[in-house]
């Protein structure tokens, strides 16, 4: 039995030592068209920042150590450049000396991943104008900021865009970045990543959306960047951090078939459409593990887990794979975005019926010091309460309860369920009711039908609904929603009087729980009433959307 | 409708703002017998140690915000002295007054908590010799604390004797903890206590195990307390931390029925034998989530939700209770201590059949700075994987991986789901094969029979079998289990010859991942082999349980 793999970052590499473990008796061939296998693609900002100042931190493990544990046949600097199907056999380049030669396989893997998009304006191939994907690309980049960066623009901010972001500003770079959407981090719902706009703009970032780079052209002090909008920016350096393309080059002229979007398609094995050839990775089209649907989700987590069970199926086995859940978490300095599962903005361009709630809790007890605030948003099944995503921003924490939610997803559990969780609780990591609690109450009564809640969006469009802020008068002198009258929930009892019995209430109050209990108390009262989500907080997580733009 | 509810803590205050929220008619009574409700039970130890300075801030609601808030009838410094179950009354004494009354009820709720067991040992009642349950007892002893302390002697190395400790040692408090047991917090595995107990004596705190304390005497500089080793240590504070009982009194007068060890039983609606009483918290006896038997666990988050669910239920819902997992969590500095689901010595004395894995990965990507060191234990059923029961010990990301198990517990998901386990990974949060994911190999390989296991305490019966270090050279010369033999992995396919095929062969490494590709290797060229489970760091932590006593 002879596997070969062509690609040896992180699902060809897991694949490759999955393999040698299962069997002792294959002959193992790995080709990657790099000098390195195996090498941390994620930190790659953080050593251009200094954050990571070991190079050789990056190399996760090396060729000879390929060699010796796993007795792999490993070929760096080797070009896959065609599959012959017919003969099962490979051509290949050697990059060093050009030598060209056919290699035979029983089963092969392809792990080429996914290139970053490099778009056609003039000026892109100016020599200091950089994608991020390889040890090569950072040591370049690397170069030119240690040869002296004043300022930065990077377009798209995406992950990569906005570590890079981050790791500029650790080295002292005056930085723009720009989107062409009028968000930041695509993958998520627009008003979950105002705060991240905000704390990227507090470290002196600035951020445009809704534009994007038309055209680059040299420049006394660099380069002079033009934007769609007509602005101009100098800069020293540009990256385009723009998103990858699956690298299908050798699948599409093998004839093996290809996603709408470019994935090469594989079954629940992994299996291409020839059955002797497996793909995983960046390169190939996943099933969306929510809706069970064709989905592209370039991330590392799930290329290893690739590699593991198409190893296991090229020798012989039948693992399948789940599906991949879009698990992704960015840091910004101290402000962490993350999500799981579905957006809500999949949900409406696929018009799949969809409920939301948003609890702005702090990570630990409030009582004890260094509370930090977050923002949880949980997306689930109108019907069954099942959950279909989250999404969380803030400090501390996020981490933790994105990955409770991506395993409750995981176990197709529902809103109902969340309320039950018994999660660990002392005051320096949790609190009694954790936030993954607190989320469900709220999904929860609002499924139960105990308490009735309007999103922000929808608000506009009630424009006969009365609008009561039940916070304190101090709150309400500080910022409020446009037209609202206050009434402190601990007065509303024996101001209800005040109130209109022929008109729907929207009380709101910081984050949702006083409006909670005022909105209990009006619907046992006679009135009509619907809690708005999440309160003024959520409320400014909008209207921060549109000042952000 | 009228609710009287009996303690107004953690799940009576729940109980109490629920009901509300569910009945804007209900009357609704709370009597507390102490001066405050709702505090956090929780900080208290942190409020005498100085972490949470401001003793107000432990104050989570007052009885004035209740009123107003919730519209309930608080009565604080109430005693309710009996329930006369024939009437539906309760003979409650207004301590401030001496009045006693009686107040009726049409359903009542049960949530007077658990008392800390004060062992009756000669001196057991001089002045600064204390336990901490209430806010009255942290006042007394920061008092005393304040006034001048320069030894303490904690009884009962639990989480309120630990958590103490560490305050103890924020003011400068020379602190002695004794445990009657072999360890440390008793809920756990010994093994994996030895990190605490190594952390707290780097912080200079004595732990003495195996004795208790035999008697405290009045001493010129305080008091002299003898151990039951004959032992004796001055202090002039002594703290009981040796555990709690419920506070039965009030139902078994009432003749409810009470189970073993004294908690008051409730079926899964929260009821006690009498269907108008409910119960809830720290006195009842409640289901083992994992088991479905009763048992007796006082936790903070459960009695929350017992409260909610018993005041729903009171006002004429079904909902039931799931029953309790038992997840906890301690921070002593910077170790982390954490559980959830059943120990292994649970198990063993139940006679259930488990198998369990050791992994012991970093809190994230290593090559990203600050990774810290953690172990994991995880126990499941040895025919289908079902999750059992996982502890953690070590710095950052213990309370993560906590929580992530306890919600995979809860979803009655098996080893096998870790290995597919989809969570966040960016450098500085976690890893492309994320700790969980680990532990899932590792015990899905030793489920699937790829990946032979013995753990570190049956390996002195196998006497004849050959112990392999396939670490370093380096590594084997700076520490190594007595008689194992030195084979590097990366030897040891060139040097087979060396071994015997007619006897097990036991290799290990440091973690277990080298030992699993020496297992693999040799169990694919005819030897019979099985990996010792977590290496050569898991043997550690068993012999340091041993140095420790």
């Amino acid at each position: 039995m002879k596997l070969v793999i062509v690609g040896g970052v992180a699902g060809g590499a897991s694949a490759a030592a999955r393999a040698r473990r299962l069997s002792e008796q294959a002959e193992i061939v790995l080709f990657e068209r790099g000098p390195d296998v195996s090498f941390a693609n994620c930190g790659l900002p953080y050593h251009i920042g200094g954050v990571i100042p070991h190079r050789d931190k990056l190399l996760v493990t090396s060729p000879d150590r390929l060699r010796e544990r796993f007795r792999l046949i490993v070929r760096t600097r080797s070009e896959v450049e065609a599959i012959h199907r017919a003969t099962k056999t490979v051509r290949v380049r050697d990059l060093a000396s050009g030598r060209v030669y056919e290699e035979s396989y029983d089963k092969l893997l392809l792990a080429p991943g996914a290139a970053p998009i490099r778009p056609a304006i003039p000026g892109a191939d100016l020599p200091h104008v950089f994608t991020l994907r390889s040890l090569a690309d950072t040591d370049r980049i690397k170069q030119a900021v240690d040869a002296g960066v004043r300022q930065a623009v990077i377009v798209g901010a995406g992950f990569i865009g906005i570590e890079l972001a981050e790791n500029f500003v650790h080295r002292g770079i005056a930085t723009t970045i720009l989107d062409r959407n009028e968000q930041v981090l695509a993958p998520f719902d627009a008003e979950m990543t105002t705060p991240l706009v905000a704390a990227m703009r507090a470290k002196g970032v600035e951020v445009l959306l809704g534009q994007s780079a038309e055209a680059i052209a040299p420049h006394p002090e660099g380069m002079e960047v033009t934007l769609t909008s007509g602005t101009r920016r100098i800069a020293q350096i540009v990256i385009f951090g723009v998103g990858v393309r699956p690298d299908n080059k050798l699948a599409v002229e093998a004839q093996l078939e290809i996603g709408p979007r470019g994935g090469i398609r594989v079954n629940e094995y992994l299996q291409t459409s020839d059955p002797d050839i497996y793909a995983v990775g960046d390169a190939i089209e996943t099933t969306d593990f929510v809706l069970g649907e064709p989905t592209q989700i370039p991330l590392a987590g799930p290329a290893n887990r690739q590699g593991r069970i198409a190893a296991e199926n090229a020798l012989g086995r039948k693992t399948k794979y789940r599906g991949t859940q879009g698990t992704a978490i960015l840091g910004f300095f101290n402000t962490t975005a993350a999500m799981t599962g579905l957006s809500e903005k999949t949900l409406k361009r696929l018009g799949k019926p969809y409920r939301k709630v948003y609890v702005h809790p702090t990570h630990h007890a409030s009582y004890y010091p260094g509370a930090e605030a977050m923002t949880l948003k949980v997306i689930f099944d109108p019907h069954t309460g099942q959950l279909l995503g989250a999404q969380g921003i803030g400090g501390a924490g996020v981490d933790k309860r994105i990955d409770v939610l991506a395993v409750a997803i995981q176990a197709r559990q529902t809103v109902f369920d969340l309320e039950e969780m018994e999660l660990c609780y002392a005051p320096q990591f949790g609190s009694a009711k954790d936030p993954i609690n607190m989320a469900g109450f709220v999904a929860g009564g609002l499924l139960r039908g105990d308490h009735p809640q309007t999103d922000w969006e929808t608000l506009r469009e009630q424009t006969d609904a009365f609008l009561l802020d039940v916070r304190t008068r101090e709150e309400f002198a500080s910022g409020h929603v446009p037209g609202a009258v206050n009434i402190p929930v601990d007065e509303l009892r024996a101001r209800l009087g005040e109130l209109p019995k022929d008109r729907l209430i929207l009380p709101y109050c910081q984050v949702g729980q006083r409006g909670y209990i005022a909105t209990r108390i009006l619907l046992q009262s006679g009135f009509q009433a619907a809690n708005l989500s999440g309160g003024y907080k959520t409320y400014r997580l909008f209207t921060a959307t549109h000042d952000a733009k």
